[in-house]
């Protein structure tokens, strides 16, 4: 089986770079899309190698050459980032939102309003007729990420608008060591997953640690 | 050290049954709080035998006797149970809001909107000055908790009003077999952890498992 081309849109940032570097490392085509493919191919130039050929190319290009594309931008950026991609997002992409729609303020960290629900319930308002969603990787501390050999050991939450967005996005997942995709259902569990990583954020501050996330025992 | 005596309002239903009984196990004196007295003696008299008495009297009774009142209703019936408490809780009490705000409908289940931001939040602003508050026990499988000879094998998320109350409600749940407490600071994380019920249902329902509940990893 031929293993789709991911583009990582915003994979020179902390999240994205682990995402890419890991997708790589299992052998994974991906090209890294950013505003400034300049300092976007100085950077995947000076990370460690890996079987999967990584390359640099700017949001448009990165996203109309792939099968699959991260939404890795803090989730800020990313109405500007959709009106740009409305031409190269074809019909049958598979879009993945990691999104975190936190603000950080005097009482911490705090879930961001979403009219549509959820950041990535958001996003799915923004997408062109026939791109596909799901929600992926919004729960893996982008610090254990970059740790690249040590396996994430932890559960991932995923919800897709289809049976298959989710499958192929837990395929995608499963190419992480030691991580478990979770199928959790409809783009609906969105906040829910979302409000797992505020709680995460608040356990890693309240108890200095860094890589606070999930195991679903029972399952 | 003695241990507090707990009113559990609500004590025959689901997760109130399982709460009350797993702390009799464990030695303390519980009083199962509800509106028919009778009926609750009644059920109370054919529970397995524990440690710790146990017995059942009317929700002010119960509240009043009390060090620490568990508020295991439903949360429908939260507003309507505190106005009826306002004099039998007095200051000092530490009050443990276990509910889980949650209704359930053809999309399947989904979050209550609370206008304080959360049903522990929504209980704070009803209850007497003075009066402490902890949320706990929300992410416990009530099928789980009434398997009294299993341990639960899972963490259980804390908030409260101070680090006291937050390490009050830790130690009442150290009693439950295979628990470890996880305090997460202040009221305003209760959403978050409403928010993992509502996934560990999903959860359940899509995967067909009864059981679904959290470990934190890296920490």
């Amino acid at each position: 089986m031929t293993l789709p081309t991911v583009a990582v849109l915003g994979g020179t940032g902390h999240q994205g770079r682990g995402i890419a570097l890991r997708l790589g490392r299992a052998g994974y085509r991906v090209i890294v899309g950013s505003r400034d493919i300049g300092r976007a191919a100085a950077a995947v130039s000076e990370w460690p190698p890996t079987t999967g050929r990584i390359t640099a190319d700017g949001y448009d290009g990165a996203a109309r050459a792939a099968a699959i594309t991260v939404l890795a931008v803090p989730f800020e950026a990313i109405d500007a980032l959709l009106d740009g991609l409305r031409s190269s997002l074809s019909p049958g992409t598979l879009v993945i939102d990691v999104t975190v729609p936190i603000t950080f303020g005097s009482a911490g960290a705090s879930m961001v309003v979403a009219a549509e629900g959820s950041a990535t319930e958001h996003i799915k308002a923004r997408l062109p007729d026939g791109v596909r969603l799901a929600g992926a990787f919004k729960t893996l501390p982008a610090h254990l990420l970059n740790d690249l050999d040590r396996p994430v050991d932890c559960d991932e939450f995923i919800c897709g608008d289809s049976a298959e967005a989710r499958a192929e996005a837990s395929s995608l997942a499963s190419a992480f060591e030691g991580l478990r995709p979770v199928d959790v259902g409809p783009l609906s569990r969105a906040r829910s997953i979302e409000h797992l990583t505020l709680l995460a954020i608040a356990i890693n501050r309240k108890h200095k640690v860094h890589d606070a996330r999930y195991r679903v025992a029972g399952l």
